[in-house]
């Protein structure tokens, strides 16, 4: 199963794909669409919808994650974060996937196993658990960390389905 | 000149064209685009993408006006509503169109002639400016007022062009 977690920003969105088979873990790809900060939102979203619409036909993800937004202090960020949320949510969706979105310190949690985690240490763990991640930054590195954590979610559901069949009850 | 103006919200998005020519407004059509409060939000968000993109394909306006977010001091209330109007200026952009933002007081002002007036009043002043356009709710109303403010401005813009045309400084 092949997966691309995403923590979406005006400026840069991170894009992360890797392959998931039971247990293991592969790096695919990773890195950031970036968009103009002097051209205007609107063509600044189309940017966006571009280039994460070429990740997505490029590497072919059969699900994607999103990280949820953090809901800053101050409105105005808060509304520049949802504007470009919603394209990041939007174009895996438009593609067919099924898009899954978690919180900052669940993504944390899965990935150092603390939900209050230094970003430094989240990075460090991504590095570790796909050899072949580093040098892509810290957008890439944050949204392989969203894929490491739907990963984990994938096969506690996987398991969940496969005993409700074992339980002969298959819904 | 045909303008689109566009009212956003993830439940209801506005929509309604005019057609300009000198000081001469007339409605074309209005409506909105609603989607299921139900569904996920990423399919929420694609229902919206192929609402208006299918609008501005039959309609054909040649210019966008996109009412700016009210920000709400419920924060989840603002990322809502900007996962909503990232896919509202993404789709005219996406078309070709420029995007114009107007505020929701500066609106009221160019339709009303108050920036404080009541919803009513606005809804009210809209049926007179643009007879024909009653009978297709009040987000269709809200997002004709957004037209009629561009339509203003788009005046004010050419004629400023024609001075410095006439004024020999064609920038």
């Amino acid at each position: 199963m092949r997966l691309i977690g995403l923590d979406p920003g005006l400026r840069h969105t991170g894009w992360g794909v890797i392959e998931v088979s039971g247990n293991r873990l592969r790096f695919v790809a990773a890195g950031a669409v970036s968009t103009d900060g002097k051209a205007a939102i609107a063509l600044r979203l189309v940017a966006l919808h571009e280039g994460l619409r070429a990740v997505i036909e490029e590497f072919a993800p059969e699900e994607a994650a999103v990280e949820e937004t953090f809901v800053n202090k101050n409105p105005d960020s808060t509304l520049k974060l949802g504007l470009a949320r919603g394209v990041v949510l939007l174009v895996p969706a438009q593609a067919g996937l099924p898009v899954a979105e978690y919180g900052a310190n669940h993504i944390k949690k899965s990935v150092v196993g603390a939900g209050h985690a230094e970003k430094e240490q989240v990075a460090m763990m991504v590095q570790r658990l796909l050899p072949g991640s580093g040098k892509h930054g810290k957008d890439a590195a944050d949204a392989l960390a969203v894929a490491i954590c739907h990963a984990h979610h994938c096969g506690t559901n996987q398991r969940l389905a496969q005993g409700r069949v074992l339980a002969g009850n298959p819904a």
